[in-house]
């Protein structure tokens, strides 16, 4: 880490991961105006260069997926998993527990934050992610040899559906996923909120069905750190 | 929570899942002999009656998914999500740091416990399950509307066959996925080697391609407390 360097270097593209990320990073950086967090980001090129498959970036990333940051204040540790990087955003530099809960004092809010977490990096985002490739494929944007794929299709976009469902039955008398109460802004909304943003991708296009889903994704973007974040990077060209 | 029932009550099903939490709970009796943690369990009928789409398992978990706890020692309050039940079951009754790292102290290879936890909840496993689902399909044993369904069992099956080339990278020169030196076996390895394990349901025989990871599954799976987490609750006749 150069003088001229920030600690935190962001491999990132604004794909609902990657605003995942920034959006954490920049509401810790609204919150904390004395913050030590700061970041140098790199927009990566995912779909001619494929730049998350080059050898470079599979020693940072085996799995070669944006996003990821390398901590050059720890020795260029390198953190991939949006979610794992949320965590880790949260513990060095959200000490006041502002988005997230304590894990010794606060032990049931901070599984149950964990709980929608886990719920958005194996379900929604997945999941979306695979209407996101058949809605594509289903309009000639995909490969060549899929066929017809009107029933994987329909597989993935009733799936994400019905997840949204599940989001609409926890947040039918809350504002938030986590906390006591109404619940608290936390790490669980910034992973699963730009999930939903980007729901036309999956074909999926009103949110109407699910009005409490609605207004929470409405409440977390009208928040001045969650639009900062999104201006970080951007979505690729498909 | 009255004086014959455990403090534990874990809802289950003897798939991949199913196996990590009972792995998790019996390695933690195991290497904790008076450890407070006893746990009573109930495999739910997920085929035939679809118990965990019944209300009173949604009003547990609004996904319906299993596994989930249910703490009665703490007024009841419910767990799901794999991992999320991993992590508490560790901060509860893994105060020594034997199947994870201490968060405040052990800073780096927390994170990289959790970043291969996620890769597993978030990859592995819901990617596995598309690869079953179109595997049974492709055999008749799928909706009767899904028509050709080659070119999605094989993209899961390729997806799936990439993941566990990610692990062979991670695991080369290791023993387990996180901890200093070749490794410390934790949440991770018990998170992703059950998925391992059940890879015929998905199509996938052999681990040849992957020597490391075949014989990383080996070493977790011939673990007397691994053994014994296979032995609670059973994978339903398909």
């Amino acid at each position: 880490m150069t003088s001229t360097e920030a600690p935190i270097l962001l491999y990132t593209v604004g794909t609902a991961n990657g605003n995942s990320v920034s959006v954490a990073f920049e509401e810790i950086k609204g919150l904390y105006p004395d913050t030590l967090l700061s970041y140098d980001w790199k927009q990566l090129d995912i779909m001619k260069k494929a730049e998350s498959k080059e050898p470079w970036f599979i020693k940072l990333n085996p799995n070669g997926r944006i996003p990821i940051i390398v901590d050059r204040s720890r020795n260029d540790f390198v953190v991939f998993e949006t979610s794992a990087i949320l965590l880790y955003a949260a513990q060095q530099y959200d000490k006041s527990f502002k988005l997230w809960f304590n894990p010794e004092e606060d032990i049931e809010n901070y599984s149950t934050m964990l709980q929608w977490l886990f719920f958005g990096h194996g379900g929604i985002g997945p999941m979306q992610g695979q209407a996101n490739f058949f809605n594509f494929t289903s309009k000639g944007m995909g490969p060549a040899d899929a066929g017809d794929v009107t029933f994987s299709l329909k597989r993935y976009q009733n799936e994400v559906k019905r997840l949204y469902g599940v989001l609409q039955i926890r947040l039918g008398d809350r504002e938030y996923l986590a906390g006591s109460g109404k619940g608290k802004y936390s790490l669980a909304d910034i992973k699963i909120v730009p999930w939903l943003r980007v729901r036309s991708i999956a074909g999926i296009e009103s949110l109407d069905e699910w009005p409490s889903v609605k207004s929470w994704v409405q409440r977390c973007e009208s928040r001045p750190g969650f639009q900062a974040g999104l201006k970080i990077a951007t979505l690729p060209k498909f």
